[in-house]
């Protein structure tokens, strides 16, 4: 197998999060389901978008917040997933480029706008969200540059495109060349209902290659259909080759081979906005893994990297992670 | 003169900020002057966005900050200004509006796009801002509402105007109606470069009707070609009611028909982005002011409001300001 150009290529949906603060009584009032993602139409979102408070557009999208994190650790990262030819998708593309990630889709003009999402942040911190997927639903298999997945030692998949029949095609069709030249596989299953709507179809592809599996608490008891996390997650470590489980303030546990490695959650001060703790927990781990640093250490950045994103509005690192990580001395 | 139904109305550019953090070989790179405002054309901004990091966007604009910050204490607050019919301009609608302010100036489509300003941030929390003013010059008579300004106690008036042959014209006729109203006028200098561009011009109407003037150490001294910040203090005095005049850490001082009152900074444990610290000051001001609450309190409130936007990236507050003054018990 030849040496890969990249660490990790990402798919997974483009999207620019509109970030706004809320009480409980607000969620109530719209119906939502708070810690969840629900998808929108674009009246929908229109109409929330118009009864929130003022908000902040930064760049989001789950796969593409780990990647970008990955890229400020100082991995080499690509990330693929589609944008329109709008003011949305030139924020998109400015701030992941500019994190040093290779990202090269042309946009697709006059289809559908960039993908938004409505994120609602309670006074404990918890995000909830509205999402419009837009021309995020257009992710096919010609936007997928198989040389790319085969120059990448991990292609990291998102749950959430299971929500788009084409998008689920697209994803197929790049674990296939990435197992096919040897790769391994990432896969986050992105949200606990996402997980309930295609339950069968996630087990399936599990089981059929995928080599790492990030999960939350609910997500993996979701998948699994049973109400103990130790259940869940022995199931979860005999599918996959590595399960890693998110347990928000309980830390989180990482399975491999009948080894079970329990990683401390990094304390924070503050928890001002939790968007975006699970993709930097991925994020830190799959760097520290690429790179050979051992299970232990690649849990540790992962916990670094949450707690970088949790004390601070929005999904993307305010600092280089990279350099956080050595300032913390946990890697040299 | 009948009751107000606005406290204040203010007219500025509308503008969304993209704001995003360098470290001082960048402005060097860029021969930008730090701390500055730096007009720009479509092909400059786009060129600077190219080569700066990630960014996140916020609502902003100077008066437009300052009228957000009047709402946000409970003041009863206007704004006048352009906005294109383009995603920015919505972003810029929906922060103004929800966060309580009135703005009703339908957005001009087609012409040019929304103002945006580009705001480096280096680690010292200083800004340095690339304002691109895209359909903000195209602020008119037309768009002028007349009643809005006669019902509202005191006109607000952005320095940066200055800049555009049409705004300025819409300037002096906005001054003339506050004016035959019975109303009282308020001016930003907004800027030291702005103030050399148009200094004859800022002279004659401060002295022909401006009540209340707002300028930093460097912008007064410039107006009145002085490096003594007492002899630009003293002229000032002369020449408006009120002089509130910001010395960014040493504090500020409101200099009232001879009296002269020196106002503390808030202490700020983490200078994280001073964009919106003369915005939000002048908000706090204006607040107390207009409520009668006295020239003392009224520095409270604008020294408070002031540490608030510095605290965090962005010049909108991230709080209610009427609840954090009273926390912190400066009103009841």
């Amino acid at each position: 197998m030849r040496d890969a150009r990249f660490d990790v290529v990402g798919i997974g949906n483009a999207i620019v999060d509109i970030i706004g603060h809320c009480d409980e009584a607000f969620l109530v009032k719209i119906a939502a389901t708070k810690g969840s993602m629900r998808l929108v139409d674009a009246g929908e979102i229109k109409k929330i978008y118009a009864s929130m408070g003022p908000a902040v557009e930064i760049s989001g999208g789950s796969v593409a917040n780990t990647i970008a994190g990955v890229a400020s650790f100082g991995g080499r990262a690509a990330f693929i997933g589609t944008v329109a030819n709008d003011e949305f998708g030139k924020i998109f593309t400015h701030d992941i480029r500019s994190i040093g990630v290779t990202f090269n889709v042309p946009p697709i003009p006059d289809a559908a706008p960039t993908s938004r999402s409505l994120i609602l942040v309670t006074p404990d911190g918890e995000r909830t969200m509205h999402t419009f997927l837009g021309i995020s639903t257009s992710l096919g298999e010609t936007q997928l540059d198989l040389e790319l997945i085969r120059d990448s030692a991990i292609l990291y998949l998102e749950g959430y495109l299971f929500d788009e029949p084409e998008a689920k095609r697209s994803f197929r069709a790049a674990l296939q060349t990435a197992k096919d030249a040897g790769r391994e596989v990432a896969l986050s299953l992105s949200d606990g209902f996402c997980v309930d709507r295609h339950r069968a179809e996630f087990l399936d592809l599990i089981r059929s290659g995928v080599d790492i599996l990030f999960a939350n608490e609910h997500e993996v008891k979701s998948l699994y259909q049973t109400e103990s996390f130790e259940l869940a997650a022995e199931s979860a470590s005999d599918d996959a080759k590595l399960a890693v489980l998110t347990r928000s303030g309980k830390g989180s546990i990482i399975l491999s081979e009948g080894r079970s490695i329990t990683i401390s959650p990094e304390p924070v001060s503050d928890v001002v906005d939790t968007t975006g703790a699970g993709d930097l927990y991925a994020a830190g781990f799959l760097f520290g893994y690429v790179k050979g640093m051992g299970l232990e250490i690649s849990g540790r950045l992962a916990s670094l990297a949450a707690s970088e994103i949790i004390s601070h509005i929005g999904a993307r690192p305010t600092i280089p992670l990279g350099e956080f990580a050595r300032q913390r001395g946990v890697i040299s």
